[in-house]
């Protein structure tokens, strides 16, 4: 594969999630490009729920509309089911999208420590002695570890037996959260034996979970709290010409929907629920469930019973995308499944003249059913089976690709109901939305 | 069973809503105390959800106190699974709590026909040749009949062959609500092998569903109608003071928990559902998923979704029923062992002195729990094991009482939740309520 590489056009692809896009994000963009010399750039996008189980400040088409027209070429999406897991669940989903398409060279992504290296020896680690590192995660998450911890420690263990130079400064690189990402996308390239050559840009600016304001170093996440405020005066400074439009569009229209919406009706959906079945839910485990029961019968509100629910063990984020896992009703086995077989079809969301190159490029080489026109998935789903003569690879399960795709329509359509709701117009099904094309 | 009825005490049973107390109701407790001739009054009563599938408009314990006042010496609840289930389902709770008391000599019910002999009959005929019925129903109901409909054509089929006497009207008695309910009760006192002595009181006043001031004559929706809308002019001429009062005090507390206040919630709660999987809730039959899911991607609101999910064949009763049996995870399993075991245990809402008396004769008489202090339910049932000397009757199953002591207590905390929410108070949990005492 490497041979092939070297003769094929380079194109890049990067993961983001653009919410909003910023003076960082365009930073990153241009560095990653310069990197990898690349002569087009492929973004794979969260659609319109994101990864800390929250919905997304302004919807997928927007956010495509602002990476097209900041450099990227083509953008596809992120199935939600992977969309709204923890890094490992979202890289197998990011991952698998750039890979199964057949024509992307060359990742590069952001990183606090651009220690390539040492990520690449970390993620080779994660792979070929998993069950050890198992052993020793579930030691230390009995100890009363949170999962991330007890992976970090659980690694410098092992990395401190095969190369102890690297044990300096180890829990500190490990612990951040575009590394944490990075080593995800490591180990993901590795499971599905990708040929496509990493490399990283180093990450400036505000730190992902710092949201004061930092002037043009803002994070997403500061750029979110002043939109939400009407912190205009800020937020003007601290973001590119086009998502200041874009972020004052919503705000005339009638706001942004917020994980705050659905607050009253998250109370009332626990308060409603045979407590005893609420384990039935991916991501309701350690007595979740049992600490979930007791709270909602003492809170007054959703604030206060995730407070109450939250422990060192399970993040603020990771009970956010439970309640995500709760309303849309994902169970056990459909997270499995999408990690078994991995996305099952490339949502194309908007392209430019290149990045149209790049899509009939990837009409050849994807191994999975490309999905430009949401209505006529049936068509496409036939096409693939004919072009394939029926020989249909293993990790293709038309079950599967179903499920997946309900759940995008259905999140999205959801999504759509909010904010229509707020903006008082009827948004187009999802099923109707054809990509942002930019010519 | 009759010779013994003879020599007991009379105690008079009545099945009752009180949704809210009005004064037709006054008159119908007098004429079935004369009627029976009883020492002692019985009602069963729901708990805060009513058959229509609604909230009640005033809590349990109101009710309850607005009966004790009114010369009911006894209340005791309906398990919520029965109290939002059809006639059939809530004939079953209600008149087996009053079979299993122990104490019951005469059940007497407002008919509209008063025509017992006739309604005998019929009940004699549904349980003696059901399978017969059965055929009948379904043949109708494929023709697109309601079940109601269908119900009422197979019978007036059967009953013409046996008495052609009866035919004459029969459709007619045969349609209202309480001759359909006091049907069912005659039904289910022969399922319970029951020898409790029945008697009918003409209705008067308004009809059911009629939601029309009449001056004294008001129906229950009517006066609900009113107290919603502010008529309070009106009302307190409908009512009895009691229950202007009772009315009165909700509305300065800041109003009434209804079905309105979720209708929100149910649009939410559905769109986020996976289609597929409505169907798992008891009541989700005939291509009613399919009509819903087609309903939530074209409709608003709840209001405009049920308009297009109701049908010839659907009441809309029938879909509110559904919506809770959705909202609270009712599913077609757990009606099945309400039905086959019936209510498991009887809990005692208030009493008076009288009421008292009659409650320590049935701490003796009856053939299940009693439940008066709901957080002693765990001993209340290792107490009848042990006076049982764990000889448990075939119709008691541990898992069944606590799937429907939990159901209540679930159900009652949603009530009290939505109702402190309007009058900014937090009322006491459920499993913490004792009875109203009046002495």
């Amino acid at each position: 594969m490497e041979n092939t590489h070297d003769m094929r056009e380079k194109i890049l692809g990067i993961v983001v999630e653009y919410n909003p896009l910023h003076k960082g994000h365009l930073f990153h963009l241009d560095q990653s490009i310069s990197k990898s010399a690349a002569s087009g750039v492929i973004a794979v996008m969260s659609g319109n729920f994101v990864q800390r189980g929250e919905p997304a400040i302004v919807d997928k088409f927007d956010r495509t509309y602002m990476a097209l027209k900041s450099g990227v070429n083509l953008v596809l999406e992120i199935p939600a089911i992977y969309a709204v897991q923890d890094a490992g669940g979202f890289a197998c989903g990011a991952i698998g999208i750039l890979e199964r398409s057949g024509v992307v060279t060359d990742l590069v992504f952001g990183s606090e420590s651009s220690e390539l290296e040492m990520l690449d020896k970390v993620a080779d680690l994660i792979v070929s002695r998993k069950n050890e590192l198992n052993v020793k995660e579930k030691t230390y998450m009995k100890k009363g570890f949170s999962y991330p911890n007890a992976r970090k420690y659980s690694l410098k263990e092992m990395i401190c037996e095969e190369c102890g130079h690297y044990a300096e400064g180890f829990e500190e690189t490990i612990s951040k959260s575009n590394d944490i990402l990075g080593l995800e996308y490591l180990r993901w390239m590795r499971i599905y034996e990708s040929g496509i050559v990493s490399g990283t840009v180093k990450r400036v600016g505000s730190n992902y979970n710092d949201d004061n304001f930092n002037g043009e170093f803002s994070s997403a996440s500061a750029i979110r709290k002043m939109a939400l405020n009407g912190d205009w005066d800020n937020l003007i400074q601290a973001v590119p010409e086009l998502t200041g439009v874009c972020l004052e569009k919503y705000r005339s229209l009638g706001g942004f929907f917020t994980q705050d919406d659905l607050r009253e009706f998250f109370f009332v959906f626990l308060l409603a629920r045979n407590r005893d079945h609420l384990k039935k839910y991916y991501g309701i485990t350690e007595g979740m469930e049992k600490r979930f029961a007791d709270a909602v019968k003492s809170s007054d509100g959703i604030d206060d019973m995730l407070e109450s629910v939250k422990s060192k063990r399970v993040t603020y984020s990771r009970l956010k995308r439970t309640l995500l896992y709760m309303l849309f009703e994902i169970d056990g086995k459909m997270i499995k499944d999408s990690e078994y077989f991995g996305p099952q079809y490339i949502r194309v969301l908007g392209f430019d003249r290149k990045g149209r190159d790049i899509l009939s490029k990837m009409r050849n080489a994807a191994v999975i059913p490309i999905i430009s026109t949401p209505s006529s998935f049936n068509q496409v789903l036939r096409n693939y089976r004919k072009a394939l003569k029926e020989e249909i690879p293993y990790f293709f399960d038309e079950r599967v690709f179903r499920a997946q795709l309900e759940m995008d329509f259905r999140m999205s359509d959801f999504y759509y109901h909010m904010l229509a709701k707020k903006h008082g117009v009827k948004y187009v099904s999802e099923i109707k939305r054809p990509p942002i094309i930019i010519m």
